[in-house]
């Protein structure tokens, strides 16, 4: 995820910066006085200074009614002989999330043995949990007796998955040899790529089976597939390929995660009703070839939960290096790379929309450069696209210290993957918002105790 | 600090990649079989392993007498009338870490309200803490009671400031207008800088100041000086400028931190002995001028702490994508973005180092990409300089599932600045090497528990 959907939207952007949008995005949008510029997507305004008031800022907000409605689209992917959507927690691993998505059918892919400890301690059953993981720690064999799927993802994982479990049945992943960026861009398929087991090592993985009697019982491939329909056909038609080499023991076709999400207007979404046709179309294709029928996986992660959050900040200072030419008016937020690191890592953008104070919109606007609170030049949140460390403005509503700013599409890899306690700033709380607009807290701020709590005293003298 | 300086350096290498080092870096190696490739900087290769043995891994350890040595360095900063040096805290903020350098006599540089805590919890008295931030909370007045300095570093911070403290001593951080970086960059000075107040709004500091009968006793800048002389001179001449215009109150200049630190062999470092000089002379010579003898402040954090940290790891796996024209053979630790973000999200380099299982060193080398264990293609410990998207190679020791990894310089943003919980990764424990080569832990590693300790039940059917 992340890095090369981000690579790939570089792409598709040119160098252009945060001001220069197609055109026709932003004609496209409502002309009201109130959506000149982003607008929130499940909150109200009041709604946002009553989350304020209610928890402090910055908070997370996830919005249950989104959550349920993403889950359904991807319960309903197109296939042929069953699906199971299994979430990808990563994203967003709070256990009130898990359980939501849990009540509805989901199960999970986890993505660390401690990550399937996390889910078991929500109260998921290990038998629907999957561990697809880049370190298989020795522990995983206690979690395997509770139920727990295991793809192996290496050689070594597998030849360790066999040593202790001969026998069983068992899942690998394979790097099919093919990714969604350039070969020497960070991906997750094709030479570039540390994940799963290189395609040209299928022998291996045969004699390893066959040493230990096990049964590859699913097949695992992941490459970030994005939203184009046809790279979504190559890629089922490749891995069934290899369920085909590895002849009739495959009963799951597991497709992995990464479809791209718009979380700006001008970008676009996988629409998993289109993508996922050519999918079935293989897989019946694959069983009048053969005669099985096999089950898909999927696994989304960013298109559960990307935009079913947002975090209510407070713009807390105002400040401007105009007077000069190359100078910049900056709204700085109570908030940064510690709740939202995605901007100063990828150069990722996400929509910004300031609420007045007293839960109204301004419809004046003007240019921007919004950074975060820590004392680092690259905490910022309006980066130019794909560009880190170059800055670029934003058109928003025209704001004072003290009003709010919603930072919204923040449900995936932002809480999930925070820097917080970087300069000691606490973890930010999270609350689920429901369908009538009520806010339940599911966790509360972290205290400055918890940040040093394992910290051990120790004898200077000694050293 | 980091972004600009990485982009400096990113300059200085042009598109070399890791393995294109100039020449003569390379030449000037010693050429001993144990140091074909970069050493250790500061453990055995036996005391690896038993860190390994006493800690597991990952494992941060910081060695105390180079932390000493640095700082007695820091304290010897050439200077007229007195020199005090602050550590910025938020680089390393154990509490060890904090306190033995509190007993060689450093002085503290928080960079939030947070951090002030943090500090105070750790021992340190609040008259040796100043406080220069992005955000100044409601509730700073406290710590300004306790003896709290603080560095307003925007007009609505010198005006909360005054209303709070009418008649007091402040300080006022400045932005000169001029940074180290491009003017589109961030950056920690210049117009692409939202860091302290823009010097063309002098008057208003005056007025606001004025208003208070605030007197304005210290001047901080800082612009990521970095290790040329003449850029210190030029720094330290426009700041004595801002003091002058301020009339006899300044007492003391703040010329900030951000010297350059080489972590890699062919890098450079900052001497302090040479680009004090002439900072020193800008000091006379004000003294001569108006008759104020002011006192120097630095505030040093990468400077103290970054070389003197390593991660102490173990290679979980090793895989290939051997085969193909693009292919590579990876070495996979049980470490990544989590403990060490800095290659990720700058594309920093930091010197890798293979020890054998046996506490052995191998003079067998060959290239490698060294990948982390977070299920995300941008978890690279091997990326170009400079470009945490693109994948470079590493000659390293031919190294074996099971070896030991020590990644090196990882004193100063990797604890601090730890993405720690991603993908359920507990935050690994810090331990204190001393000059016998005992280890002293100093914060044990982190329990799944904790990580969900603050999160709260909800009622699903409520939602």
């Amino acid at each position: 995820m992340g890095a090369s959907s981000l690579a790939a939207l570089a792409l598709a952007l040119g160098s252009a910066t945060a001001l220069q949008l197609p055109r026709s995005a932003r004609r496209a949008r409502p002309a009201t006085t109130t959506m000149a510029v982003d607008g929130l997507r499940f909150l109200s305004p009041t709604g946002v200074v009553k989350c304020k008031e209610s928890f402090g800022t910055p908070c997370y907000v996830y919005d249950a009614p989104t959550l349920v409605a993403r889950a359904e689209e991807a319960l309903a992917f197109p296939n042929a002989f069953g699906v199971t959507v299994r979430y990808a927690m990563k994203a967003c691993p709070n256990g009130a999330v898990l359980r939501l998505f849990e009540s509805m059918g989901l199960h999970f892919d986890a993505s660390s043995v401690f990550e399937v400890r996390r889910a078991l301690a929500a109260g998921i059953a290990a038998s629907k949990i999957s561990l697809s993981t880049q370190q298989l720690d020795d522990d995983f064999g206690d979690l395997v007796k509770e139920g727990l799927k295991v793809n192996a993802c290496s050689l070594a994982q597998l030849e360790a998955f066999g040593a202790a479990f001969p026998g069983a049945d068992v899942g690998v992943r394979f790097n099919p040899g093919v990714g969604s960026g350039g070969t020497s861009k960070t991906n997750v398929g094709g030479p570039s790529s540390s994940f799963g087991i290189w395609h040209e090592d299928f022998d291996e993985v045969a004699a390893i089976a066959g040493k230990h009697d096990l049964n590859v019982v699913r097949v695992h491939t992941h490459i970030g597939s994005g939203s184009d329909a046809a790279v979504w056909q190559r890629v089922s038609r490749m891995s069934l390929d290899l369920c085909e080499r590895l002849g009739g023991t495959v009963e799951t076709l597991n497709l992995g995660g990464g479809y791209k999400v718009g979380r700006m207007a001008y970008e676009q979404s996988t629409d998993l009703s289109v993508v996922g046709e050519p999918v079935k179309a293989e897989f019946e294709a694959y069983a009048k070839r053969t005669g099985d029928e096999l089950k898909l996986e999927v696994e989304p992660g960013t298109f559960l939960v990307a935009n079913a959050g947002a975090l209510v900040t407070t713009i807390q200072d105002v400040t401007s290096t105009k007077g000069s030419e190359a100078g910049n008016d900056f709204l700085k937020l109570d908030c940064g790379m510690t709740e939202v690191l995605r901007p100063s890592l990828y150069g990722a953008q996400h929509p910004l929309v300031v609420v007045k104070r007293d839960g109204t919109l301004n419809a004046e606007h003007k240019p921007y450069v919004v950074v975060g609170h820590c004392c680092e030049s690259g905490d910022l949140l309006t980066p130019a696209p794909d560009e880190p460390e170059t800055l670029a403005s934003r058109d928003l509503a025209a704001a004072d210290r003290g009003d709010l700013m919603v930072v919204e599409s923040v449900g995936a890899y932002c809480a999930a993957m925070s820097t917080a306690g970087y300069n000691s700033f606490p973890s930010a709380p999270e609350v689920l918002h429901d369908k009538d607009g009520n806010f339940h807290l599911i966790r509360k701020r972290s205290s400055l105790d918890q940040l040093t709590m394992n910290e051990v005293d120790v004898d200077l003298s000694a050293l």
